[in-house]
C-alpha cells in the first residue's frame, strides 16, 4: 500500500491524497460506509459504487461470529464473499467485544467474552484478531487495541494505553510470522488511544508511530466526550502523526464533524450515522436533517433535497418516502440509505475539490453555516 | 385500450398478444408483480423494469387506507406517486375487504367494514370502488365483485354471482357519469364468479360478457379449491369468454399453474407467491424451490440457478444469500425478490416465444416435468 499527498491546504491541515491498494485507489479525504456483516445494510455493491463508495469497512467481531471465517476463507476472502471488488478495511473486533459482548475477563493476554447472540464463549487476543483479519483479507487491517469509554478514570485509560502498546507488538509479530492468506497485501494501522488526556495521547502516539507503515488511526474518540475535547485531541495528533501517512479517525461522524476533522488533517472516516439514521427515516441534507415521518411532509411532492443527483432524489418525493416509512416498507430504508451515503460520499468529493482549488477554508465556513441553520 | 392476438397455438388455447394502453404496450401472456401499497416490496421501479415487468398491480383497499386517495390524486395518480411510468392495474378493493377487514354488514348496496389497521369504519360500494380507482388512475381497473371462499355453500355462491351482476351495472353507470380524472383512459374488466360450479360459472360469464369492452377477469379461483377443479373452470371459460379480449386469472399462481393456465387460454396473471416467498427465503428455479436457509447451502458458492442472468445470480452465491437471511439482512429479501420476479417474467417471455415458434406444447411438457422433479 502507498499513500501520496496531492495537495495541502494553505490555511488548514486539510489535504488531498491517494491511497494505492491491491484492490484499487482511494482518493482522500474519504468516508467508508460500514458493512457490518459483509453487507452495508439494505444496499448492493453496485449501489455502493453508484454513490461513489471507494472503500468499505467490515466488522471483524460480527463476521467472526456470523458467518465465521471458515466460510469467508472458502469463498476467497470478504471481497469475493460479498461481491465487492474495491478496497476493504476491517476493524480488530476489539471495539465490539468491549461494547456488545458480555465481558468475562480482560488481561494483558486478551479478552474472554460471550457472544451477544448466543452466549457462546470466545477468547480474543492480538494474535486471534490478526488471524481472523488475515482470513477476511481486507486491504487495511486494524491493530488490536483497548478502547476505554469516555467516562473511564485515569488508571483505566493509562492501562488501555499500555495494553494497546503490548498488543500492537504482538500483532506485528503475528503478521511477520503469518503472511497474507490471499495474493494481495494487507497493511495494519496502529491505533492511538489516550482518551482526552493530552499527555496520554502523546504517549500513545509515540508508542504507535514505530509500528506505522502506511497509515495510523485515532481511536477512543466520539465515544461520548464533548466535541471541543475531541477536536483538541485531533489537533494535538495532527502535530504528532507522520504527515506522509493517512490518518483514520474511527467512528466519526456527522457532516460537521467530518469537515472540521478534515481541516485538522484527518484523511479517513467511518461511521454508522448515515446508514443507521437512514433506517430511522432521518435524511441528511446540506440544510440539516429531514425526519421524513414528520406530518409536514405528508403532501410534499418535492425531493428530499433539490439538485441532489442521487437515485432517491431523482425519482421519489418526500410524500412517497414518508408513505414508505409509514407502512414500514423496506424500500424506504434502502432509498434513505442511498441518499445518505450519496450525501456523505459527495461531501467528501466536495471537500477534495475545494482543497484542490485552494478555497477549502471559505467553502467549509459557508457550508458549516448552512448545515447548522436548520439543526 | 386495445388487444390484438398475435399468434394462437395449434395444439392448445395458448396465444400471444399485445395490449395497448396509454402507458405503453403489454405483451401477453404476462405476469403482473403485486405492488400492494404503491411499492413492490423491497424493490424499485428501475429494478422492476430490469426484470422486464410490463405492468404492475396495485391494491385499492390498501392504497385507500394508506396513504389515501387525496395524496395520490395530488401527486397526479399512482404512476407518478410511486415513480412507475408503465401500465398499472388496480383491483376493486373487494377481495381485501372480504379477506382482511372486519366485516360488519354485506348487502346488495355494499360492504361496511372496519380497517384491519386501526378499526376505523368504512363503507365500500361499487361506486366508491370506481371513485377510488378513478383517483388512483390505473390503466386497467377491476369491477367491484363478491368473491366467496372455496368452502362457501351453494346459496352463498349464487348470491355472490347475483350481487356481482348488480354491482357491475352500477360500476358501469358510475364510470359513464364520471370520466377519467387524468388525461389517459381506464378500462374496466368485469370479473366472472361462480366458484367451481359449472352452471354458475356459465351464468356469471353470460352476465359479465355484455360489460366487457377489452378484457375480462376470472375471479374466485385459487382460493382453496382443488387444482383440477380450478383448471376445469378455466377450460369452461376458455370456451365462453370472447377470444378477442385478454383474460386475466386473478391471484394465480405457481410456475406450473401459469403454464397450465396459459395453455387454457389465459393471458394475464398476478400473484404474491414470487415476492412473498422471496421474503421467506424461498427461491423459485426451473428445477423447483430452493429454501436458502437450509444448512446444505452453507458452503455452497454456486448461484441460485446456473445460467440465470438476474442481478442476484450474476453477483451472489447461495452461501452469501443464506448468510443474509441468517442475519435477517433486508438486502437478502430484495435479492430474493429480484431473482423470483426475474424468474416469473422470464417464464412468461419463454412461453410467448414458444407459442410464437409453435412448439409450446412440447416445451411446456418438458418444462413441467423438470419443475416437479425436485418438488
Amino acid at each position: 500500500m502507498k499513500f501520496n499527498v496531492l495537495k495541502s491546504d494553505e490555511n488548514s491541515s486539510a489535504r488531498t491524497g491517494i491511497i494505492k491498494t491491491d484492490h484499487g485507489e482511494i482518493q482522500t479525504p474519504i468516508f467508508m460506509p460500514v458493512g457490518t456483516h459483509g453487507a452495508v445494510k439494505t444496499v448492493t455493491p453496485a449501489e455502493l459504487k453508484s454513490v461513489k463508495t471507494q472503500i468499505l469497512l467490515g466488522n471483524t467481531y460480527h463476521l467472526y461470529l456470523r458467518p465465521g471465517t471458515d466460510l469467508i476463507n472458502q469463498a476467497g476472502g470478504l471481497n469475493k464473499f460479498m461481491g465487492w471488488d474495491l478496497p476493504i478495511l476491517t476493524d480488530s473486533g476489539g471495539f465490539q467485544v468491549f461494547s456488545l459482548a458480555r465481558l468475562n475477563k480482560i488481561t494483558d493476554e486478551g479478552v474472554e467474552f460471550q457472544s451477544h447472540l448466543d452466549g457462546s464463549r470466545h477468547y480474543l487476543t492480538a494474535e486471534k484478531s490478526m488471524e481472523i483479519q488475515r482470513n477476511l483479507g481486507a486491504d487495511i487491517i486494524m491493530a488490536f487495541d483497548q478502547c476505554p469509554p469516555s467516562d473511564a478514570d485515569l488508571t483505566t485509560i493509562k492501562n488501555s494505553v499500555n495494553r494497546t502498546k503490548i498488543w500492537i507488538d504482538r500483532c506485528k509479530r503475528y503478521l511477520g510470522e503469518n503472511p497474507s492468506v490471499y495474493n494481495w497485501g494487507q497493511t495494519m494501522f496502529p491505533i492511538v488511544q489516550g482518551g482526552v488526556l493530552p499527555e496520554l495521547r502523546k504517549q500513545s502516539a509515540e508508542d504507535m508511530i514505530p509500528y506505522a507503515r502506511c497509515g495510523m488511526a485515532i481511536g477512543g474518540l466520539a465515544v461520548g466526550e464533548e466535541k471541543p475535547a475531541m477536536f483538541e485531541m485531533i489537533e494535538l495528533l495532527d502535530e504528532l502523526l507522520p504527515r506522509d501517512q493517512p490518518r483514520y479517525l474511527m467512528g466519526v461522524g456527522t457532516p460537521s464533524d467530518l469537515i472540521q476533522a478534515v481541516s485538522r488533517g484527518v484523511d479517513m472516516f467511518d461511521c454508522v450515522i448515515p446508514t443507521r439514521n437512514a433506517r430511522n427515516g432521518q435524511f441528511v441534507t446540506s440544510f440539516g436533517k429531514v425526519n421524513i415521518r414528520n406530518e409536514k411532509y405528508k403532501f410534499d411532492i418535492n425531493p428530499i433535497e433539490e439538485h441532489c443527483t442521487c437515485e432517491t432524489c431523482s425519482n421519489f418525493t418526500r410524500a412517497y418516502l414518508r408513505h414508505l416509512f409509514n407502512i414500514n416498507e423496506v424500500l424506504g430504508l434502502r432509498l434513505a440509505t442511498v441518499h445518505n451515503l450519496h450525501y456523505y460520499l459527495n461531501l467528501m468529493e466536495l471537500m477534495r475539490s475545494h482543497i484542490q482549488k485552494g478555497d477549502f477554508q471559505t467553502w467549509s465556513q459557508s457550508y458549516l453555516n448552512n448545515l447548522t441553520k436548520d439543526s
